[in-house]
């Protein structure tokens, strides 16, 4: 089964810094880097509306880029509580702009993501940058971490998404018998 | 300082259920209840389904009721995990619904609620839910439990409010001296 053409934005989340990238499957295991960038808010601002500027800069990656999927990295309830619960915001507001557009969200742990790229599940940033240079061919590292982290969580939905499809297929198959 | 007619929306956060309510500061400390009910959304449905259903009825209370303000029960990191996450998202979404609105938003933790309506910070359910129906005037106890919640949220409120309004204004006066 071949997803060629199949666009995928990346979503590293976050209040203060989100990652966001879009990237699009061509042939085989080739990936083609389409746009990445950092939205940030400022930590000064009102919880109301750090969440409206963050809304309506990922509304407007979704309208100009037209992702025909999302895939987002699946926070954990650890470290600080208070990044924790505002970045848990983030989420709400960013799955809400996909669900508003109709488009699918998928979510990826951080040990999915590692391990679809590297290989290796507990991979450390420099590596994982490393491979996503090397996988986009890229001339540089890109830069801020966290657009290199939304370009592996859109890399690895693009690598799974046959995967995901062959299984949905195989459960219908079996439904249907 | 008075805030007689001040309209208070009450929001007891929940993905599964969330407790709504709107009433209205009347003299002194009367407090008259406009509406109470609560949102429920399928846990059999995907996130984005839910998240959308939960922002499009808020949306609609708030777009119906013309609130001046909402008040929310702040969230906490405890309890179960994953429950905790969606009211996470859950908040985050309907924070954006009123930052949409230009309605600002006010959150009190449950102690401050509890210790504003009954005087006690630990108050029970049935101790809570026998205030609120007296404070109101209602001629029997609201229900279920979410929505007796979403009313002592917006009562607190309309209490804390002219404090908050004092202060703000003595703050003000004290950086223009």
């Amino acid at each position: 089964m071949s997803l060629e053409g199949l666009r995928v934005m990346g979503i590293d989340p976050g209040l203060t810094r989100c990652g966001l990238s879009v990237v699009q499957a061509g042939r085989g295991r080739q990936i083609i880097p389409v746009a990445v960038g950092v939205v940030r808010t400022p930590s000064t601002a009102e919880l109301a509306e750090r969440l409206l500027r963050l809304s309506r800069a990922v509304g407007e990656w979704i309208d100009d880029y037209q992702p025909d999927v999302i895939a987002m990295e699946r926070i954990f309830e650890r470290g600080n509580v208070s990044t924790v619960m505002h970045t848990a915001h983030a989420v709400g507001v960013m799955v809400l702009a996909a669900a508003e557009r109709g488009i699918p969200v998928h979510m990826y742990t951080p040990s999915e993501v590692k391990k679809a790229i590297s290989g290796n599940g507990r991979a450390d940033k420099k590596q994982m940058t490393a491979m996503i240079t090397r996988i986009l061919g890229l001339s540089e590292a890109p830069k801020p971490a966290d657009a290199a982290d939304a370009l592996a969580i859109a890399v690895c939905h693009c690598w799974r998404a046959p995967l995901i499809a062959r299984t949905n297929q195989l459960t219908m198959k079996a439904a249907n018998q």
